[in-house]
């Protein structure tokens, strides 16, 4: 039996649950990979639990809790007890993150928030890690993902902004007090730690100059669509001169942007640096699920420094005989009776046609269609069949085709 | 002064060069984060340098020499010598991954390998590090930058493979034997890799099923254009059942998935897991700068364990007078006079008009415009005269506009 890692819990709403839940399932591969088993030590909500018997019994500590009050003392108590914190709390950092850290340092201990910003989107550990050392220029954000979809909501329906919202909170996209979100403060937040980050100066939420979306109406987004535009709410972190600038508002975006094709709840942000031209990271915002999931990745980052890969503990079967859609491209010969065989030679194999057109006359005739998704053994077995025929200028082509829509 | 921390370089080509001129233009700021001061401790190309002295002489091994051999031998003794070694090579893990990473973690130390797939951008950390408690469905990738940029000229300008090729080699994003890219021997090894960590099962190269993108026409392409299809070479690794396919072959995407849209010399990779959904990672394939900003993020990550964020080492200006281009949205009576003095109160701030549309009649009448980029300030001051016109019968309303093309 391995050592276990005690981990305390503050905060026990929709992100909390979802994380207690998850530390559950996955603390056997969790043990696998880090050779000590995760277990939850306490849970402190506002009816119940002690927050230094937690603290005591505690290897790291994990906010979920929000506001400054009092998950700022928490989190303090809880470094300077020489503990790993592990938060999603962006108000907390982007009005205190210095305190934080500082006393992070102090006791040589982890504070990770990959949560705070972009849910799931690994924004924090690509800035604070893989780019630790670029000189970035510009970080660019859609990361909140409530006015995103409320923005894509209009843009699709044409509808107000008030009628978007209704609908976003009718789906949970929306809290019943959406002031935070569609007035951009929770983006200002978030933009503060990423600049902070990004231009290794301190940033408060304070120096953010930010918009919301309360203003915006179906006319400029009927502009939008005329000009093949996309409104977004847009964070800015930007080298000016020797200064930065870094804000949150209302933009139109030019359809080759990065961000412009990002639409409903998801977040996603663009980094640029000489060194790597651009990155962008893309993902649903913020839903418990997704939060909880962040946290748990920083909960296994402290458990354990990322030494070298583990060794597998699987040993899964390669598997090569899968379904697939077709193209089929087939140069023929122009005379009757064509399609009919190779319908039949498809037909023996239990391929079926979604779609066709005839193209071309004489020795330009092709047939082009799309097959229906089916085993590919069966489809390539009808293939050799095909090429056999005598009407059969060349080889036949296939090209597989990936129907599976992603996203909302 | 501090301590040093002493790299060995093996090899001396694109890449390599690179690294070395970046590691010597960033360890000023690599020393404020890692406390260490990184230097260059020798160089192994094939006609200099000693690789028993480099290795005596070195904290780290840097490989960018590509190939197995010697490249496999080299990595294997510099990690039983207990020194730590980021590569580049991912034919080297494709084919030998298993054996080298049980070399490092039985020395302890680590074998990191960021810019061996999808050149800056973040896939292994991401796979590695935050998903590391994920229950990953499926990774879908384009990984081959040379193939991604020919399929994007055939379809942008309907010419043939033979022709796209030669475009992508005069650019220098093919090589002058472009054989593993287009024959998809690259993607392969990249995908290998990439399903042995999202998996945790070992997967070596032979087992890739793959197929190239030299059998495509134009033909394919006129079709994925009328569509709305897009045609990339695309690596997918997923769970079938209770085994794993891993292949690549080119694919018609519809235009929801989120790799429909990445065109050029681009990578990108999503990932698909229950309590994520997805995340899409996307940015520029490998180049020598690129590549080697990836080696040397993991360098940094080799230096030092990520603890804590540092304390900040700048004290930037917050700047909030910046650029930028608007839109401008005006309901106004329907009277004449109106655009003169409209275009009066913006000239007399020198904001110019880009273009401009009179919508709508009587009391539906607008005038909606694009103006020109040029400072916040001047903007604003020439609404504020506009706001209180006599014709003006709401607040003027104005989004910024964000021009920026990114990408190629």
């Amino acid at each position: 039996m391995s050592e276990t890692f005690e981990v305390g819990l503050l905060g026990h709403g929709t992100v909390g649950s979802a994380f207690a839940e998850l530390l559950d399932a996955r603390a056997p591969q969790i043990e696998t990979t880090t050779g000590l088993r995760p277990r939850l030590s306490g849970v402190l909500t506002r009816s119940r639990g002690n927050f230094d018997e937690i603290l005591a019994a505690s290897d790291l500590i994990v906010e979920v809790m929000g506001g400054v009050d009092p998950a700022r003392e928490y989190v303090l108590r809880a470094l300077n007890a020489g503990k790993h914190v592990v938060t999603a709390n962006k108000q907390l950092l982007a009005l205190h993150g210095e305190e934080l850290w500082a006393a992070a340092r102090e006791q040589g201990v982890q504070l990770r928030f990959e949560a705070a910003v972009g849910g799931i989107v690994p924004i924090i550990r690509v800035l604070s890690e893989t780019l630790a050392a670029a000189h970035i220029d510009r970080v660019t954000g859609i990361v909140n993902g409530t006015t995103n979809f409320i923005l894509s909501e209009m843009a699709r329906t044409g509808e107000s902004f008030g009628s978007a919202l209704a609908e976003a909170q009718r789906l949970g996209y929306a809290e019943a007090d959406p002031t935070a979100d569609v007035g951009g403060a929770d983006a200002a937040a978030k933009m503060a730690i990423l600049a902070r980050l990004a231009f290794d100066t301190p940033v408060t939420l304070d120096q953010v100059v930010y918009e919301g979306i309360e203003q915006i109406t179906p006319d400029d987004l009927e502009y939008a669509r005329e000009l093949d535009l996309s409104l977004k709410l847009i964070g800015t972190a930007a080298r000016i001169g020797s200064g930065i600038a870094v804000r949150v508002h209302p933009a139109f975006l030019y359809s080759g942007h990065p961000l412009a094709s990002v639409n409903g709840p998801f977040n996603a942000v663009t980094i640029e640096a000489p060194a790597i031209t651009e990155i962008t990271l893309s993902g649903p915002g913020a839903g418990g699920p997704q939060t909880a999931s962040a946290v748990l990745g920083d909960v296994i980052s402290a458990m354990i420094p990322p030494a070298s890969t583990p060794e597998t503990s699987q040993r899964l079967e390669i598997v090569t005989d899968l379904e697939s859609g077709f193209y089929l491209h087939l140069a023929v010969d122009d005379e009757p009776g064509v399609l009919a065989q190779v319908a039949a030679a498809l037909g023996s194999h239990g391929v079926s046609v979604k779609s066709l057109q005839q193209k071309g006359m004489g020795d330009q005739a092709r047939l082009v269609m799309v097959l229906h998704r089916g085993p590919e053994r069966r489809f390539f077995a009808a293939i050799d069949e095909i090429a056999a025929l005598p009407f059969m200028r060349t080889r036949p082509r296939a090209i597989r085709v990936i129907e599976e829509e992603f996203g909302v």
